[in-house]
């Protein structure tokens, strides 16, 4: 079992240095790794370890292949050269093409060629899952759900009625793809649920994260593009729409009705109002707070940072004097301006 | 199929505009609507789009039925009565009442009169499940779980021991109710468990979104009122209070302890510090930061807002020394006005 | 059924006060307490509850005890005290050891002694359940999952490839252990997913809350200590270390390959950075933006608090030009020294 480098190199089409028949077989990190192990070096930070370690094959840039102690694999892009080469060297385990004993499928869904159903999962009437599909043990497809081709479920996802999930798209455990979104009208103080009688339609080569939730469209659909990667723990709601090859970190939030440009980045914990608009290449750092539609591409951050407790309790007591600082500001230069016009009338 | 003007109008006592007999069948939003569309006007910024519509029935006020170019419906709140005429015009699909043969019922459990139990469910021992009530494909229902008549588990919805989810509520998937609450005793640096023995009630008509977490009560119950709306990834801690016709929005929590009023709207993403009380009446805006109880109603806010990270750097460095700055203004002041003092003194 | 103030005394090794007879069968507060009820006195607000309570037994430090019109326990950590004795007073149902009949047991998998598995749950390939372990009902162990002695999955746990459940742990419904980490390489724009390798590893008596998400390492191990505490909806990233000892509280999120040391305390809705390191007995309070490194213990702030929104608004447009407003107030500084230097020079 493993891999040489000389097939790596082949594989990839990339240049190596050193020993093509040395075999690598698992992946580990410049620091910890050993005899058989694929590394890579792509983050300058951790070029203090390219010295001593002890891996097999490090792939790398070519300007640094001269301080590699052992094999090297020579790529203008280290860290994706390495994806490939791990996807050869420890190939992810596909479940077999066969819907297991305890899996539920209505008699009205359609499973096309090679689909995996897990155990005690359940596909749903009027379903359509096409050719290589995976549904790992637990998943839930209610009623009409369509799974194209070679997408992922890795197990105990949950698919509302009449979602689309595109081609190769992974979904990881305790996803939620299409629940009924939050549109209540207000009745008298009371909140009367409006039928959300949209869809969620995800496009090809997503992913969606752990316990991560993506609510149905209340009118038309939500509607994820493609390449779209969003990471655990994070909400989308009604009627987004989430632009191509964009991503979402973990426990962020957008509220209904937004559109996200392509290539936008939203970092971890930032929440995003509703009924906005980000254009294409918007990114926001952690814990950005954005009320408003950003127009111009560029990084926007939030928040005040943090700092030792007994100043910040200061801090904050100061930020609600805020305006009231300002305004004294003010006045003291202009308090100042007429003293200096009052030097000036006394001439020097 | 589809649902004509007339019936809408008599069923919802509104008056029409138009044509009688003419068919909706869907809904579409203003701008997309089509022939057989049901849409309404109900948000000024949308107005622009109404001239232009091809939808079959409009719902708006009265003021602008004048400029509706298609049969409109009459009604002070239209946002409210488009829900209505929505769930005329697309019924939500009922399970069949009856229980999956996947499904496993303890044989110590009570169902009442047309249930529906969903593929791969599971109700535990000492549930009493009343009348009407829908509990979709796997749910878990753990040990003396109550749950009254009319109410819906979407699916995949999670309830622990002896919690009682109220008539006609409604819980989407992932929703995890009445887990053990956060509660441990320090020993010497280590954190020991303690029991948490209360239970979560929720009551009539109130809704919790997928993934959201509501933990049992240390000591006594966790309470969500009547009416109360909780949106997605929501987290509310073991013996919170939340009162009637309240909202939670996506990604908000509130940890132990703390009482939330009756019609308060806690924004996405906001953090309410337990212990402490939310007045009825109270609003929090997104990203709100409650570290103290609101003892009037209105409206509240936190955070930064969002901006151009560059500049936010900087602001955030000044942010650490507002103390210092607000000490200096102060200073300043007073120099200023003894120097006002020493030219008083000296005279014009 | 109960238990008697002197059994308890007994167990606990704590003195008593009152009738070593008197019986009590469940908890209350000190305040809605009854016959029969246990409870405890640890925070000082409740103290005026004391003089009025119906309990049969109070929970409280010796220096109390003189108030306490009832039975008491004297314990020097009353808390503690109150979590052992409630363990004795009202101890959890423990389901019985043996296999549901729903439940799906993969042929490879090892179960030891007085294991229980739930209705619905499926053990996967190559798994290795030690003795007295619980797997509740709908849970999902994907392959060569390893749960070590007497920890127990609540109910729809859900975990991935090759992840360690340590001894006595506990897992809340919903949480997911393990998940394939946010790892994408960026190819001219497209995000290409980078394999992730790694296990969960988690340590002896650690608990991990409802909907929580744990990632495998992307290279190498994502591990959680031994007492580790992790409430509701967390996240924690790929590769991270948490200490021994340390808690996350709700909604809490740290970045990926962060280390956070032993006994720290992550607030509520805290945003920790990826690739930084936390000291031993660092505390953030609730809604912390962590965004570099904290080398010091302490306790750690960040964020405005909330404000009437119509102040917030002036707020938050004054932080934005809080550089400007630091830049003019050492101006004004400069040009009142320069007055001062003039008037020095004209002399009084």
């Amino acid at each position: 079992m493993g891999v040489t480098v000389g097939e790596l190199a082949k594989s990839l089409g990339l240049a190596y240095r050193g020993d093509a028949t040395a075999v690598v077989n698992h992946a580990a990190s410049l620091a910890e790794a050993g005899p058989g192990s694929l590394t890579f070096l792509a983050n300058s930070r951790y070029r203090r370890h390219l010295a001593d370690t002890q891996a097999t094959l490090v792939v790398l840039e070519e300007s640094l292949a001269g301080e590699c102690p052992t094999n090297a694999l020579i790529a203008p892009n280290p860290h994706l050269a390495y994806a490939h080469a791990l996807a050869l060297v420890m190939p992810r385990h596909r479940p077999p093409p066969h819907v297991h004993d305890s899996a539920v499928v209505d008699e009205t869904a359609y499973l096309g060629e090679r689909v995996h159903v897990g155990a005690q999962a359940y596909i749903g009437p009027d379903c359509h899952i096409e050719d290589d599909v995976e549904i790992g043990p637990g998943c839930v497809l209610m009623r009409g759900v369509m799974v194209r081709r070679g997408a992922r479920l890795v197990a105990r996802v949950t698919i509302c009625d009449g979602s689309v999930i595109g081609e190769s798209s992974v979904l990881q455990p305790g996803a939620v793809i299409g629940a009924e979104g939050f549109g209540f009208a207000q009745d008298n103080g009371q909140w009367i649920k409006v039928p959300q009688v949209g869809r969620v339609v995800i496009g090809a080569h997503a992913e969606v994260g752990a316990n991560t939730t993506i609510d149905c469209g209340a009118i038309g659909d939500t509607v994820i593009g493609d390449g779209v990667k969003i990471d655990n723990l994070v909400q989308v709601g009604h009627n987004c729409r989430i632009g191509d090859h964009s991503i979402m970190v973990a426990c962020s939030g957008v509220a209904g009705s937004t559109e996200i440009g392509r290539h936008c980045a939203i970092g971890g914990m930032s929440a995003i109002a509703g009924h906005i608009r980000l254009v294409d290449g918007v990114q926001v750092t952690g814990m950005g707070q954005v009320t408003k539609s950003l127009t111009e591409p560029g990084v926007y951050s939030s928040g005040t940072g943090v700092e030792p407790n007994r100043q910040w309790r200061r801090s904050v007591a100061r930020f609600h004097q805020l305006d009231d600082m300002a305004k004294r500001l003010r006045e003291l230069e202009k308090r100042l301006r007429e003293l200096d016009g009052d030097r000036d009338a006394e001439g020097p």
